[in-house]
């Protein structure tokens, strides 16, 4: 996995940034390694453990073969890691396929009740495991799901400790007081690891081992990119380079985030991180407790389909967006455009070009049209799509976010601006919508 | 359908609009309506047309029960509007329904190689309609797509005149001069009417009637739209209620436009206005050929699952979004969250709530949260998700974006900034990547 940061370089200074400056930054890379562990280690050191994966691995054997349908209960760093594995590391159309070899995955990350009673329509219960996820053990709409769900379950005389298995902390939160009271198999979210830095854990593993992932390759792909974050060479570090360049850049008014990556089995990723960047540096106050309302706003694009929706407003629009492409080396398959039209002059540009030829270069294209008109952007190359890369990546954006909250000087781990919303909804819940 | 803007009367009049502002904008309308009519009438105009709907039903009559499996061969405005008639009209997991009524629709919106031979595993060819949709009829990608697919239906020694149909221009373009030389059912794109302001003609219209969609309550959504737009009372008004607000809340800072609808129905939705926002207000000159980078930047999320991902952003982030719910009164659907903890205190606030509840009170929860931190919001209501009130939806956002344009005195209805990237793409592959 490499940087390429041309394109960056290329644009004019008012909008761009020279090599110089990012070296430059990299004095501060020990001190910032300092300060993230003072405030948390857990979300990079949890890998190192072998026990979590063994246990999964045993549980995926034991039940192999028992279930036609997984669902996850699950919302936001329950859900995108998930999401985002399922679309990068199985079939494009996986719960479309006849023959098959794992369960289908459905993921459940809302309560809209048109989602909650669709999902029965295409499900068997005595065949569907259901998989309650909850960092805190204490989500209001996942108990809500699990208790529509367990109802379900009795009401047909189901075992619930067969067909529920908990993602939960290991020891507070009602999921967990129920585990424990009513003997249900629950795996845990370390303990110092948030919902959005949770994709390694059991949350991500646990659903992707049961269709088919190889989670070991994730785990090892992740510690590649953990060494890395540790290095002190500022070019070595990807996810300091990130970092600086987000940071610097938003200095200059490039405070939106377009992650764009050229292949179909991406467009998920980008979604994980929006919640990952948001909640992570999106902060009212500093280390120091001054209101300083810092946040990039990330957007998730996907190539070459929005080229077609987005393309227009990143060329013309204001110059407020800075560009990471990530770009594929070597997809799963080559796939030739026949030359059906051999005289026809206006479509002889395709001729002899593949999909993949045609797709890599619309992204070059791309790029380089954003470059043109002063738009910063860069490109994230990786190899193919696969458990290693995945691994890489999940990690490379999460220890970019922590050296972020530094450059900020703000804490990249809490979330303190949705209890708000959390408190109003108990409120109108008890005593109304005034 | 109605606008509630209490949310917005709300905030401090630095971040927020007061009442009196909008109306004071209402002796623009009348103007901006000749200015809009002087550019393009074409994209309102069309639905008053009625054979172009007699000939989509006509179609569809005669393909009746011939196939299960329908591709649509598209890619921006050419799938976005058909991708979210599918999302809010069928069933949830509609392609995953074992007893179906109608075949299952796929838009092929990219060309990512792993998408064009994923495809593949889930068709049989003999089964399969290919719509191929491109407004100017030269779309690259789309081309190389119907080369690819034409190759292999031949290959079968199928007849592409039974598997193909086009929507294109009436005249122009690669794809008519296909259609008439080889003789392929081809309906119209009318001539006046961008990609983006297509939903409602044969583009959206054909693969969604072709899925069991009233495509004439559709239009009559629309028509109730328009007419309403055509009004020069402020307040019956809604579209140019939306500009208004969008315009004034831009120049305090709001560049960013949060869509988020409460319904698991609408999550494409957005993905549809994104790309009409962003190719229409996006822009670099004005109508005077003055350099002025207009543009808003569309960012699509859905309750509840994005509190869970962006409201820690939205709440304490930098002041830079405007907010839009879309709220629904009525699901296809009640369903009631069983009480299966009545001694448990910590969840006693969802005793006696129902999906719907908890769901809708989050929303008001949410926006109320959004108010609080000044953060300015509004909501658009609608009485339940269903032909009408999509083709009121469609219709409102087109008009509105129609206002806007007239607002930033720019053109909504071209598109000159995709330009550059599809050179580039030709010479690339024509000469190779310097």
């Amino acid at each position: 996995m490499k940087l390429n940061i041309d394109n960056l370089l290329a644009v004019n200074n008012k909008h761009g940034l020279r090599q110089k400056d990012i070296n430059a930054q990299g004095s501060n890379i020990e001190k910032f390694l300092n300060q993230i562990d003072d405030r948390n280690q857990g979300f990079y050191s949890f890998i190192d453990e072998k026990e979590f994966i063994e246990k999964i691995e045993a549980y995926s054997r034991e039940i192999k073969n028992k279930f036609k349908d997984i669902i996850v209960l699950g919302i936001g760093g329950s859900a995108l890691g998930t999401i985002s594995l399922k679309q990068s590391l199985t079939h494009l159309f996986e719960n479309e396929l006849i023959n098959r070899k794992h369960p289908k995955l459905h993921v459940l990350d809302n309560i809209s009740p048109d989602l909650i009673k669709a999902i029965e329509d295409i499900i068997d219960f005595k065949k569907t495991l259901f998989i309650v996820v909850s960092k805190s053990g204490n989500t209001p709409e996942i108990l809500a799901q699990y208790f529509y769900f367990l109802n379900k379950i009795k009401k047909r005389k189901l075992n619930p400790q067969k067909h529920f298995v908990f993602i939960t902390d290991p020891k507070k939160g009602h999921l967990r007081k129920i585990a424990n009271s009513e003997n249900i198999k629950a795996f845990v979210v370390p303990e110092n690891v948030g919902g959005r830095f949770s994709v390694l854990s059991a949350v991500g593993l646990l659903p992707a081992k049961l269709i088919g992932v190889d989670i070991k390759k994730l785990i090892n792909g992740a510690k590649i990119m953990r060494d890395r974050f540790r290095s002190l060479d500022v070019l070595k570090n990807l996810s300091f380079q990130i970092a600086t360049i987000q940071y610097l850049l938003s200095k200059k008014g490039k405070t939106i985030q377009v992650m764009m990556p050229y292949s179909q089995h991406l467009i998920r990723f980008s979604d994980w991180y929006r919640q990952l960047l948001s909640e992570s540096i999106g902060k009212a106050k500093n280390n120091k407790g001054e209101n300083v309302n810092i946040g990039l706003t990330p957007v998730n694009a996907i190539g070459v389909t929005d080229q077609h929706s987005q393309l227009q407003l990143y060329n013309e629009g204001p110059n407020d967006k800075f560009f990471m492409f990530i770009s594929v080396n070597k997809f799963r398959t080559n796939v030739k455009i026949p030359n059906l039209y051999p005289n026809n002059k206006d479509v002889a540009f395709l001729k002899g070009v593949s999909f993949n030829k045609l797709f890599q270069t619309e992204m070059k294209a791309t790029a380089k049209s954003l470059s043109r008109n002063n738009r910063p952007n860069i490109f994230i190359e990786i190899e193919e799509v696969d458990e290693v890369s995945l691994g890489q990546l999940f990690m490379l954006f999460e220890c970019s976010v922590a050296f972020l909250g530094e450059f900020y000087n703000i804490n990249a781990f809490d979330q303190p601006g949705v209890e708000l919303s959390k408190l109003l909804t108990k409120e109108y819940l008890i005593n109304g919508y005034k």
